[in-house]
């Protein structure tokens, strides 16, 4: 796993807000998105950020100086939607990652760089679809402190299910729930037991949560019955976002024994806009590893490379912004820091777990990661753990206090890679605004 | 919930096979799905089922007697999936039902009878697609006695779950794995802890089961956040078909908590081909019911309307034909036989609880029953249950014994409705046969 000039923190862009300190989206990055202009009916189409820009793959087809596997790619990457890019596989992507980055680096000249320059739009008049046409959603449980955490809050007695330590426990999702960043995200209404009833009740949800996750996109579709060994995965990986697995608890305490979480997740869960390439995080790979005393994992989930740099350090944050400090002009509240490294299994050992069955993956499919929740209290990724229940509310440094989240409240992820000697690179915008629950 | 015309016992087709005793397709039936010439490479489309044959929609789509609303019905039908079909709504799909009832009834003349028989292809020669892009996948677990039977299995303290009786319990499942009747389905390497070891190992299903379901197929969308109240959610249902979730019993027991069935249930699921319509099925519709000493449903779960003809009396068989006896010229053995009328919550209690949440549904999204077992113990739709776990092995009659299924094996599920007065309609066919595991 070799970094390349790529990766190489020295290089800058022609385009100056890619250079500033502290972009998300520095040439180091590039990551892939969908866009069009915000309000506009135009139809939305492929594009990789920059800086504040955006290179609009739509208007970048029309570039006759491209090599034929570039050219090809980013033909593909102008559909509305990143499937069949995706399916033309890692060389591909790679090769246009890197063609792009040639065309913005500084001191670049020739064509090329003259048909970035007029695929340029401006961020913030974009607007956003789901990056993929997403066949099927399966959200993981792979951090251990965070199966912890809930197993103490509710099956103290088992906290963490026996098999968390053999396999990478997952449930599927539900697609047709998953928005993007910026989209509100209304309290839903679900049966619901209180401790001082007999009976359940239909009800708003009082103890509305978010979970802090990473979302990994499928790029290489797998056949029904084909099996993926461990060190082939990443090749079907094409890259991570953030995403928040908005979480109705108490809907979710009564709901999910014995088939799991269904109404209790299925109301919404937003994700970042710009997919981060596995090609971009290659400098923030990190050893996978686990304490001695845990089990060494089963053959099909155990490699020397993925022991060598199956780990990603992503750096990540949750942070609230009240409606009461938003009319304060005052910021939002850091609710918790960790980093993605942590996680017990690794994004291969959760894509070769899923085919280990024979279940065919397709292009474009999304897989939760699980809540990523560090060793440390302060590192958990949900509120439930972080109020332990409800029963410690939080402080957000205004008087306010938090047990779960409130109306109006926005909840914003952050997501970010730093290493000595590469460039920061940034995931981006994720974030959502709770609306009231409807009237009964 | 009248019958009318079209579910007279007495009204025959001038197409003969329409009129033999014993056809799944009679005239009173004019189920959809999607067809092509077996083999061919020609474009899937709709078609509607008659006796033998199949009324081939794109052919229909090119006649110019029927009215404005069915000729639009059946241009939509023509595509290679229902989506848009069933897009049009409930008046539009009884429309074409009953033209084409019609157009296919003895003593009917005139320019719409003969471009329908013009549009007859023979049912032997085709093959089927999936009748509609499945953007979501639900499967439910309604039927008390299964719910009774595995809890006293793997759960002997706590059987049914509490929640049970107060919500349609569900959990979503994997669209990528559903296939159609006739396709074989391999069976599964997993994660099994053995009651032998200490360890889990990865190894070839041991325990590999069915399950009878009914598949429903959602014929209107619903908003996100929109809820369906109970006397509306019939309108949301296009119809039903049989469904087999295939069921890895060692994998589950092993994944399931605290998250759900995963792998023990992804790397099969498959449908019949055609989709009975609700309206085909209202002859059959009876009280839905629970006994005194059960709660009543909270209230957006309770009607009268649900209360008096919510439940289907559709019977149910399923049959195993092993490779013993098809060398040996015998017939299937038949396994268990029940009603869908026995599920403890009807199809419209599972569509509204399922919206209840704001949880939005696309046309052509697909339902499981959950499997339907029957108050008696040779009702149930499990080998798991018939078998006690694989500890009572079943006998088929000629020697052989099954506590699961083995290789080879095929599972075949019929489905059908009779009542007194009315016709007898067919589910047609939904069998699989069961290949080896692949090699270590």
């Amino acid at each position: 796993m070799q970094t390349d000039h790529t990766h190489d923190a020295s290089r800058r862009s022609w385009l100056a807000d890619a250079n500033v300190a502290g972009t998300d989206f520095p040439i180091q990055n590039l990551p892939f998105g969908v866009i069009r202009r915000a309000g506009s009916d135009e139809t939305f189409r492929g594009a990789v950020a920059i800086g504040d820009h955006a290179v609009d793959m739509a208007r970048l087809a029309q570039a006759s100086c491209f090599d034929e596997e570039v050219a090809l790619a980013i033909r593909a990457c102008a559909q509305p939607r990143l499937n069949e890019f995706m399916g033309l596989g890692p060389a591909v992507w790679k090769a246009l990652r890197h063609a792009l980055f040639d065309a913005l680096s500084e001191g670049a000249s020739g064509e090329c760089v003259e048909s970035v320059r007029d695929a340029l739009l401006q961020l913030n008049e974009l607007e956003h679809a789901l990056p993929t046409a997403i066949g099927d959603y399966t959200d993981f449980y792979t951090s251990l402190n965070h199966a912890r955490n809930v197993g103490n809050l509710i099956r103290p007695e088992n906290p963490v299910s026996p098999n968390f330590h053999w396999l990478p426990i997952a449930y599927h999702g539900r697609v047709s729930s998953i928005g993007l960043s910026g989209q509100p995200v209304r309290r839903p209404h679900g049966q619901i037991l209180s401790e001082s009833r007999q009976e359940p009740e239909y009800a708003p949800c009082a103890m509305l949560d978010y979970e802090l996750e990473l979302g990994v996109f499928v790029g290489q579709a797998t056949r029904r019955g084909e099996r993926i060994p461990l060190d082939d995965a990443e090749r079907h990986i094409f890259g991570v976002c953030l995403l928040n697995d908005w979480s109705a608890r108490d809907i979710q305490w009564w709901e999910m024994s014995p088939l799991g979480p269904f109404l209790s997740k299925n109301f919404a869960t937003t994700i970042s806009p710009w997919i981060i390439t596995l090609d971009a995080l290659t400098p923030y790979r990190t050893r996978w590893d686990r304490a001695e005393d845990h089990p060494k994992p089963l053959a099909y989930l155990e490699s020397g490379a993925n022991r060598a740099h199956g780990a990603f350090d992503v750096l990540l944050q949750v942070a609230l912004h009240s409606a009461e400090q938003r009319n304060a002009g005052e910021p939002p509240a850091i609710l918790s820091e960790t980093s993605f490294r942590h996680q017990y299994w690794s994004i291969a050992q959760m894509l070769t777990h899923h085919a280990s069955g024979g279940c065919p993956l397709n292009v474009g499919d999304l897989l939760g990661s699980g809540t990523v929740s560090g060793p440390l209290p302060r590192e958990a990724g949900a509120l439930v753990e972080l109020s332990r229940g409800g029963r410690e509310p939080l402080d957000l440094g205004n008087g306010e206090k938090r047990s779960f989240i409130s109306d109006q409240d926005i909840v914003i992820l952050r997501g970010w890679c730093e290493r000595d000697g590469f460039a920061r690179i940034g995931f981006g915008d994720c974030h959502a605004q709770v609306t009231p629950a409807l009237d009964d």
